[in-house]
């Protein structure tokens, strides 16, 4: 009988990093074996997160990348952003394959990192190498990679909810709008008072307007990198756990209508697995919310056409942790490991939840 | 000494005229002496909503608009469209001031209530005598007035933080959108499965995109009813009980720059009482947050100048069931009976809340 | 290759049905074919429960519950009570098992019906036939049942925290109290003024103190039916979604310490999949917490002397829609159906949730 | 005409401090001139609290506690405890009334100061001169006091329901047990895991079983400090941010029946204006539920006779940051300065909240 495929988690202990852990402790085609962390080493896992409690022997360790490169075939980093690409080195991938699901590896230019995040990237030449981990657009050259870059959560939900709308030449570039509302379980597990219960848990905000490091990576995907279009990405913060919710607008081009719209999207989704493309005229359930498709790895898409304005209103919701993070992650280690794509992603909705 | 004015709610049992209830029993310049219902007729108002148990013994009453006009000097009218324009006639106005928080009398083109309320409106010619209760705006009319139609939550929000914008020119009047999240309380206290605490408790979700009530409002009052331009508004329902957050884009005209746009608001809102104008460079609270604004008669308001886009993003929030309705009321009625505009109003913010 | 069992859900538009429906999709042992509903028949199930679409094609029918059996092996009731008294007939037990997630089955004398639920039980006799369906408990008895009555979700949680006190002799009977608080889900899926999100969203109340139905099923099983002695049982309701935690106290007899309270609480459950029983002196996570077992099947329990008071108070926790309803309903399908009994339940708790 | 009597806050923000500055702000017999911290000293308290922005010119000072106490009449003391005991004297009392919100002067047997609070009180003689600040039992002792010890949240609450049965003598005191549910203000604004909105905003727990320190407080006042009897007290954290329900059990002592046990209740608060006792038999509102009393300084009180066990099971709510601490603070230095009792206090609760 074949073994199977042994993998690692770097960073287990953010809320990325404990629903990797999640995915794949009930993901029957791998075996995770290591989980590595700086701080709490040599602790048991389940100890540090009780959900776990009894459901695995795991403990924190502190293996360098390199020699946990030489014992598994894959590895997942959750790290914060300037991490990765200090320790990802061209050795490390002769040995494993890396998802990144931190930012380092997202930007194809180099100096849109001095620009957003404000270091100078040390290994631009990996930037060309790594692959844009969004298999519903990128899934033939996510196969053949061997270091992806697992999209920001706010950047899976707006590119999923526009790509097929400008790659179809149906919006205006320069009129895109996307106004995205997260829950609070993005904003990490760090201690801050913008995430203490009381501060946050009846309240809404807008943040770093105009400034939001997803931005770029939405920029880059919608338009193929090309520099020359900019869009107005909002983000809020919501009193909730899990979910994104981002809502587009975008000026229909001439002769643009509903049905060209439709077909857009048809043709960008209509087999995929994990996108769920709601029928404007169809069921009650018309446009996404965001509790149907929690715990899961479904992306919903819903639109409108708003004919006193000429613009299209689409609307696109996730789980930020699974198709945001850790779900479209296994969806790509999936893909690599040459493994069905939805294989431990089954998980319907946990609804109520 | 001089007796104090006596007051009545018609409509005191949603959640719009509870809080209407709330405010006039704590303001002492007025007497609320009458509640008018269509359900309960002779129940203590204090068993039926027991958080004022014991602070009232007034009853519900079922007493017809005329008759309730000659025994007191204003009116409050909270009830569901359709209904106040069936009996607010010239004789109950002759007696009485009336102040409307529903819709009958806020739109001054008669069509429109066909267009996006679906009936005739029975008394146009009133539309014309109403006067839209804004008093940031329209104050002089306000006092003047014998006949409040008095704002909706979403349209108070969207127009504060919009008018002065479009009054001065700055921004184009076609590219404005209004991105809204409300609170469920804005969804009214009707039994209904969407706002059940299970359906709606974690999840977010647009509605009615394209084609909300209040769009005609905020268009009427931002271009000055000139039937020429239209906006795209999108509501939002958010898991939490009290608060609006509008985000508002526009493309800013040629040379239009941040001080340009930070004078227009100064000159809007300077002395403005409930408007709380927060400075972009200022201090860590520059883009407004509902919990600093939740039970109070506040209106915040932050922006941005997107210098990438060149658009100007602009937040505004209030709690819907104070500025966005009965605080607002509570607002005109003072300018209506010449009393300090801010008496029975200078509650603080609940926070935490 | 050996077909798998058909089930059936009867009364699959409840939030236990639906949770019932979310487990039988992802359980690789049975197949679910029917589900049967009073309304909305013929409708699509996942257009009515939008958390499922896409992940089903079942049609909501009403085919009455004795053909129903001649067609599966196993049949769910989610119905309320009343109703499965009326229709589980010695007849359809001859063709199906039955799991009655409904109170008609659950006690054992037949008079109780009058006192708690006001209505005369129509098949007493069924009733010693019956096997109450707490596995950890009765698992014997479950496996060579034909109609399981799974317990109520207060009943389970109250009940394996106290069982193993008081079949072991340590506590004093009549000082038995069970201070329990439920979240919202509990209460069901029904329009009613006191789970508008409103009204329940921020608050806690104690309800039907001294007269909640769950208590002689409590009495019932923790003191083996002897009808001498009586607990206090208090539920509350709290302002989140899923979960039930009970506090119980006890007064220990004489003689009585914390290591005689840990080894019964051992004996008792040392060996079972789904209890996870918290070491007073172990690690940071000694007392549950609902949010670790939330979309799980796990009871989490932890306990403390008060040697003040001469005490022990006992907490226990569970998901109300897992194992306290829906998923101890799988759990005894598994014993019924002879598949291993964590089967279909082995997804980890959902958090952050 | 006669000058407002001046006061301070020590300790401004916290949320109890931040509370008694909304309360002191919207009062209008007294002035707020100081606030003292000893982080963000001269900064804008508006600039730190944004709710307050533009509503106090108050700067934050280090004023020493004499110096301050030469120059208002009356100080509230708002700060971790250990500090108050360190810094209250004899001659600050000399100078200025003190409100302790604290623990530091609640306990009258110095021991249990070692005993639950690890310190060993440093003015053990100041103990006695201290008033326990509930008004509705200790009035004639506060108006005459010069120190208060404002009583802990879940104090007040558990006290007040239990007193008037223990004075009476109508139930058993060793069978006292109060199992109490708190929101999470109540857990302070310091930065901590536990407080974090993800890991705590969907989620119940139990803590401190038999350990919490406002035990000794409680026994201190429904015993009359008698040192032979003592209660279980099991604090709980729930999901909301303000509000304590407090459910406590007793054994009905011989005779004793429901009659009765209102008769003690209508004797000890019949003529209260902060307590609002729920008639059994009375309106659908019989038991309390925190959400009508939010923001407002009430107590309401229910209870239930449980025939078959022979207890009485009485139920008390409060906002733990107003009765809880801050508005009974107010209620305390109203009387204290021999203002109405309840200036200051006549908010109404803010439901929906």
């Amino acid at each position: 009988m074949k073994k199977h495929p042994e993998v690692a988690v770097v960073g287990a202990s953010g809320y990325t990093g404990q629903e990797l852990v999640r995915l794949l402790l009930n993901h029957d085609g791998v075996r995770l074996t290591h989980l590595v962390g700086r701080s709490d080493v040599g602790q048991r896992y389940d100890e540090l997160f009780p959900a776990f409690s009894g459901q695995t022997d795991l403990r924190i360790s502190d293996e360098d990348l390199l020699s946990l490169a030489k014992k598994v075939e894959l590895i997942f980093l959750a790290l914060p952003h300037g991490h990765a690409c200090q320790n990802v080195t061209a050795e490390v991938l002769e040995h494993a394959r890396v998802i990144d699901l931190g930012a380092d590896f997202r930007l194809k230019k180099a100096d849109l990192y001095e620009e957003w995040y404000g270091f100078v990237h040390p290994q631009a030449a990996l930037l060309s190498q790594a692959v844009y981990g969004l298999p519903e657009l990128n899934r033939e050259a996510i196969i053949e990679g061997s270091l992806i870059a697992n999209p920001g959560c706010y950047a899976t939900c707006s590119i999923l909810t526009l790509a097929p709308l400008l790659k179809a030449g149906l919006i205006e570039p320069d009129s895109v709008i996307v106004d995205a509302k997260s829950g609070v379980s993005g904003a990490g597990r760090g201690l801050d008072l913008a995430v203490h219960f009381i501060e946050c848990s009846s309240s809404m905000k807008a943040y770093k307007v105009g400034s939001h490091r997803h931005t770029p990576e939405i920029e880059q995907e919608i338009f193929r990198a090309d520099g020359e279009h900019f869009i107005s990405f909002t983000p809020h913060l919501m009193p909730m756990a899990r979910g994104i919710l981002a809502t587009v607008y975008g000026r229909l081009k001439e002769g643009v209508d509903e049905q060209i719209i439709k077909e857009a999207y048809l043709d960008a989704y209509d087999k995929e697995r994990f996108v769920r493309l709601l029928n404007p005229q169809g069921t009650k359930y018309n446009l996404p919310e965001t509790r149907f498709v929690k715990g899961s790895n479904f992306f919903d898409l819903g639109y409108r056409i708003d004919e006193r304005t000429n613009r299209v209103i689409a609307v696109g919701c996730l789980d930020n942790l699974v198709k945001g993070a850790s779900g479209q992650a296994v969806q790509n280690m999936n893909l690599l490991l040459n493994l069905p794509e939805e294989q431990g992603l089954k998980q319907l909705p946990l609804f109520p939840g």
